[in-house]
């Protein structure tokens, strides 16, 4: 049995997740919150359902790391660190330099700070780390998870953007995706889930959390996402725009009198659920004032529109699917939500069980016997599935 | 019998159709080109295939329309002017403020001329022509046909971006759409084929000329359509790049030091099917060169790509499909075109009989008899649909 820790960092947080391998079950997991800034939340969930929480100053990365691997003792949640034999770093940018996860070694830090320009929130930090649990763990194998890899096998007429090829060759400009490691965990799962193997399946699986996305996956690949270059693009999220015509950014920035990193950053922040509801991102505040605010209504309508149009996009590009995979937040919580996108799907034999899907985030095929197309809910697990590639790599 | 002049004016061309109404014949056609140019171009056809011909410098509008109704009559295609009962004028903007075509009175002018922050290179010297004319044939209805107003039913779920609401009620920031005489002009002549009501079909109309767009039909009104604020948005085309990452766009303009405006004209001019060709914007060059140049075949392959994809959005949005039409160049002259999208979208039913497929800018269904969609050619004519107009509003 080894322990298999699983990082996922952000600019002000760290979270993380400790797994016994292979078992898979977790050993403990926490979160440091406000990192960087004073009065930094560090808890821990662990054993019979304990709980550790401690508010001080974190200012730095490796005090975190640090923190995180002392409480680990000093909690006896292990007893020597040499019990961990590797440590999975969630990476936000691969490129296409990342077709895989993969074991970091120097070369290959270096290449995910090159990659910073893609992703210059998250690639320098999450490298940063990297290299601090490589000297706080000798010997131990770092494994960078990367966001974009799963999409690594996108045919290019579908990667591609229909600008002047040289802005592909000289710049990377082209579709990486995002969610990766969900849309992959989630896949895979309800392949073994149907006994049936995802190689012989058109699937689509519905990431629908604050962040959403839509990956087409045909003969066990990814061939298609709704993420573009970044994460703004695709279907309507809880701050993001998704997609939208880039003359009448040009257009708004102008009125607005705004830069084009500043509308940019109007379109990730102010926009998507919050921006037309002009209440929250959260679906959940917006089912709950759909009645008596139109604009709530009208915000879950687009959301479902959009959903339904990517899905729609990616039957034709399968011609056909088999199975569809609803996760995250809403996807795996909002029995409403589900019910409302299927029903629109049922032209292509999509029929629920209602009482099937009368469900809040269980692993659970929701389809009615007769559906033409399986239709399943399955929590997604980034942590487990960066916790399984590092067994597999290291 | 009544004779209607349909105008069609860019910024340095005049095209125009007179029409023999009810009976719908063309009298004649002509084009002025190069105008405000040096050695401008103005040619007519009319009459048993005559044509004339003349190279003069045009400079101003007034000269242009002068010019036309001038040569109307030294051609005897008219006796006397006052056998022009009307004039349609092509706009491309119509905002929120027209629904409809409308006979444009001063006030509609003053709306048509605010209107041209959505179309800068356009309705200005549109609504400059409606002027000329009101005053060159006293007492003649001038009626404006909108590229816009076919969308003016789309939903708001459709219409809408997901950005905030404000944007919408400040700045009318929404899919205003384009194409839409075209569109509504194939839509309702496919309904006369297929002897149905328009209103009783979900019917997808693929309007696939060096622009490009597709629009969704139900309960005899658009629903939705793949350009956006203006006609960069959707599918890819001749040289438009069709819908793209707004994040990928501002990386590139910070590589490649350039402004926002600046891109857009790239988005427009250098990017679509010559973008990614690196060759030409027109599809005949590359089926040419598609077996020894990859990218030409690549081009192909994108553009294939997004139709398909289009398609299959609306599909879903309609939740099916009973008809789809093609129109504009690529789609009535393009039989191997119109028979690989086709082959992408057998799983919603569509079988195309290859043999009616076979065949070049000619009115007809070309689905098998057993195909569960109807698909069918119908040349487009936005000249007929614009007399038409001011037939039925003057």
């Amino acid at each position: 049995m080894e322990k298999i820790l699983a990082i996922n960092a952000g600019s002000s947080t760290l979270k993380w997740q400790l797994f016994e391998m292979p078992s898979e079950r977790v050993i403990a997991k926490g979160m440091i919150d406000r990192l960087g800034l004073s009065d930094s939340v560090f808890t821990v969930k662990y054993g019979n359902q304990e709980k550790f929480k401690q508010v001080q100053d974190i200012t730095t990365h490796e005090q975190a790391a640090t923190l995180l691997l002392t409480q680990l003792k000093e909690l006896n949640i292990v007893t020597h660190l040499d019990e961990i034999t590797g440590v999975g770093h969630r990476v936000v940018a691969g490129g296409e330099a990342f077709k895989d996860s993969a074991v970091i070694n120097p070369v290959g830090l270096d290449e995910i700070n090159r990659l910073a320009e893609y992703a210059p929130l998250h690639n320098p930090t999450q490298a940063y780390y990297i290299k601090i649990f490589t000297a706080l763990l000798p010997g131990v194998p770092e494994v960078a998870v990367f966001d974009t890899s799963f999409y690594s096998t996108l045919p290019a007429e579908n990667y591609l953007y229909s600008i002047p090829q040289a802005y592909y060759e000289k710049y990377g400009a082209r579709k990486y995706g995002a969610h990766g490691t969900s849309h992959r965990f989630v896949a895979h799962r309800a392949a073994e889930m149907l006994d049936q193997p995802l190689e012989t399946q058109k699937m689509i699986t519905l990431h629908l959390g604050s962040g959403a996305s839509i990956t087409a996956i045909q003969d066990g690949r990814a061939v298609d996402t709704s993420m573009g270059f970044t994460p703004l693009a695709g279907i309507t999220m809880g701050t993001r725009s998704g997609d939208i015509d880039i003359s009448l950014v040009a257009f708004l920035a102008e009125k607005l009198g705004k830069t084009m990193p500043e509308m940019i950053t109007i379109l990730n922040h102010k926009s998507g659920l919050l921006g037309i509801s002009e209440l929250s991102p959260d679906m959940r505040d917006l089912e709950e004032t759909a009645d008596s605010r139109p604009q709530s209504q009208l915000a879950l309508d687009i959301f479902v529109n959009r959903v339904v149009k990517y899905v729609g996009s990616y039957v034709a590009l399968m011609n056909g699917v088999d199975t569809l995979v609803f996760t995250a937040g809403s996807g795996e919580n909002g029995s409403e939500l589900r019910a409302t996108i299927c029903e629109q799907l049922a032209c292509f034999g999509v029929e629920l069980d209602e009482d099937k899907n009368n469900v809040r985030s269980q692993e659970r095929i929701i389809s009615s016997d007769q559906s033409r197309v399986r239709v399943l809910i399955v929590p997604t697990n980034e942590e487990l599935m960066i916790a399984r590639d590092v067994m597999r790599l290291k």
